[in-house]
Parts: C-alpha cells; structure tokens; sequence
C-alpha cells in the first residue's frame, strides 16, 4: 500500500491512472439535494449507491440475496462513485487531498456480523488512491433496506485544497 | 423552486411566513444531549422526530404500517423541527443561511426501497426556504426501528452567519 | 451532574480518576482505517463497539437477547472507547475538551422504540465527563445488525484544543 505524500499529493489523477480507475460521470441532473458540498477545507458527499454504467451491482440482503465478495466489490463502487462526486464540485479529482470519515451502511439479514469486511471494500481502495491521508475513521453498520434495493450505500467526507 | 438569494437572504423569517410556516417552539428542559450545537459556522442538531403539536404523526414501518405520503408528511415535519432546533441556539432563524448536510432515517419493511422519496419530503421543503443555499449532501437508508416508534427520524448540519 | 468549567478545563484526567474510570489502551494495529482523526479543532472518531478488557460485553437484539440495562452498559463503554480513541490521536485526554456529536446504532428487535434510553448510557457518562461541554447533540437509530453481533455502536465528534 504505498502512498502519495509530498510532491506527488496533487497527482491523485495520474495516481487513479495507474491504478486504472476512471472516474464515471455524475449522472444529472439532480434534485433538491445535490452529490457533493464543500465546507470549509471539507467536501462532504451525499450517499453513494454501488451504480456502475448505470446498473446496481449488488442488490440485497447480504448474506442471503448477496455474497459477501459482491457486497466488497460494492463497497469499492460506492468509494469511486463518492470520489467522482467530490470531484464534480471541486473542479476536479486533484483537489482532494484526503478522506476523513466514511459511513457505511449494509443491508443485511439479522445475524450477520461482518460490516467491516464488507466495508473495507471501500476502505481499502482509499488508502491505495490516497495513500496515508486516505485513512479515515469509518462507521459501519447493518440495515434492513436501502435505496433502490441496493446492498450498500456510503457516504464520505473528503479533505481539500484550501 | 424560488430561493431567497443576494439582500433577502437574511429574511429568513419572512419567508417562512410566506410559506405559511410557523416553527414550534421546543419542548425541555433537555437531558444529557440538546437540540442544537455550534461548531464554527455550522449548526448541528441532534435527530428530529415527526412530532408535531406534542404528538407523533407518523409511526410504524413503511408501507405496512404507515403510508408513504404520510411518511414524507412526517420527513417535512422533521425538517421543520430540525430548523426550530437551530434557531433556537442561534437567536432566530434568520441567522441559519442554509443546509449542509441532511440524514434521514426511514424505519420500513425489509424490501422497501423508496427511501429517497420519502426523504424529499424534507429536501424539498429546505430548497423551497432556504433556495439554493438549501442544496445539502444527503443520506437517506431504511432502519428496524426508530425512537416513540416513528416512521422517520432526520439529523441535520446547518450553515450560519459568523 | 457537576462540570469540569473555566480553569479545571483541562484536568480531564484528573476527572476520569475521580470517576474511577481507566481509558482503555487501544487496540492494534489497525488497517485502511484508524481510530480517530483531528479535522481543525474536532477530532473525529470511528464506530466504538462495546468491548471491554477483549471481550464484547453486550451481544445481539435489545430486548430478545439483551436487557435494556446491559445495551445501556454497553452504550457506556463504547463512549470511554471513544474518549480513549480520541485521546490517542491528541496526545493524551487532557486536550480533548467536549463532544459536539454523538450517533449511536442498537441493534434491536422491530418493534423496539426506546434507543433514546441505550444511548443514554453514552450521553450521560459524557456529561459526567466533561460538564456543561459535554452537552452534545445526538442520534440513535435502531438496526437490523452490527459488527462482531455487538448490540451497541457509538460514533462521536469531540472538540479539542487549538
């Protein structure tokens, strides 16, 4: 897990390259809440749903409607989709510079213990974008229903440029 | 969608009265926790119950037990609530300049996925007060049970003047 | 309910002897996310579970496999948790100087509509703590399920010094 510190922090766009992560464009346009907002040096980003070319890569509850592996691999989504949207409002991926907290919510069946596995899906992909100031404090819980029948929702807030 | 932009931006009061609003006062005095805090120029406040005039007026899950139109009716009422909680530690309402952030717990049947247009009942109505300055990031998940047993609960983080 | 206030502000320590309350040392190391982060003069902190001395002290749905006075025990000790985390990152708990936010999740049967009094057992205990700054504001939401099946998870924001 190597990080980009000092000189290299403000090429998170050649960092994301590498890793071959595209940003997706924010579908619009929106309603009365919006995907992302800055707050001072904070960019705080609504709840983000594991949509990939338009379509819900996960659905259900995890573990009976949904595999754990799926419910990561939404985790991680939901953190490229999080991103893309604190982007939009920044003026691009460049400007942000950290993850602060993350909130995950899984939707699970009772009985099932194991959030942050599912959470570290996007958790992980942070710290690798990011580097240490991607490391972030994190809540993870488990839920009945979330929007769109969707397995995980997550929201974040960024850190960025003054 | 108007909003109350540029030199009429700190009448919020009138335009509450325009919307034919009236804030409730709140109920304490307040245990442990209170209705509002300051931190820099932000508002937060604690979590909204649909409460109006001293009583509940959405319970149960839905849709099995409560409607959702009823359950938007009670994500406005909360909003409404949450608004007179910031006011409260401000002095007034017209020293709230908008919204930042909104999370809007919807208690439902496992299946349900239209937490979105339930919380936009709340959304909507904070765009049509405060206008643009309204647009907020937003969480909105479905939950097993909330506190009274109401059908919805709302936390929020208000902008205000230095 | 007495404060610490004015020159006693910063004997924290001295307070939680008093209280006989030990902070934890916390566990480690940890992975793509940490404990606590300080954003300006808050310190975040991740998801607190109800763990003392190793062991989970409360497991499973209030009230079918938890009394609602071991959840409250529980929501109590996710709260010194998280003054140990956010003592970490601050070099030590006399720096940390009240709590802004607190969110707690219980995992409860349907049905149940008295999280007010689980979280109670963290709000109490904070205003114990650090008087009058303790005062926070909050949320507490019940779900369907936790991490590690623990019954209580505690979020929370403190302020801190300059």
């Amino acid at each position: 897990m190597r990080g980009t510190t000092g000189e290299n922090a403000h090429m998170l766009s050649e960092r994301l390259k590498s890793l071959g992560i595209a940003l997706p464009a924010l579908a619009g346009p929106f309603g009365a809440y919006v995907p992302a907002r800055r707050a001072g040096d904070l960019v705080y980003v609504s709840g983000q749903l594991p949509v990939k070319d338009g379509r819900l890569i996960a659905a259900g509850p995890v573990p009976s409607q949904c595999a754990l592996e799926q419910a990561q691999l939404a985790a991680r989504q939901c953190a490229i989709n999080a991103l893309a949207a604190a982007a939009s409002v920044e003026g691009g991926v460049d400007r942000i510079t950290g993850v602060l907290r993350v909130g995950v919510f899984v939707c699970c069946d009772p009985g099932f213990a194991e959030q942050p596995k599912v959470a570290n899906g996007a958790s992980e992909l942070f710290l690798e974008i990011f580097g240490d100031p991607g490391r972030h404090v994190r809540a993870a819980v488990g839920v009945a229903a979330l929007p769109l029948g969707a397995t995980v929702e997550l929201e974040a807030v960024f850190t960025c440029r003054s």
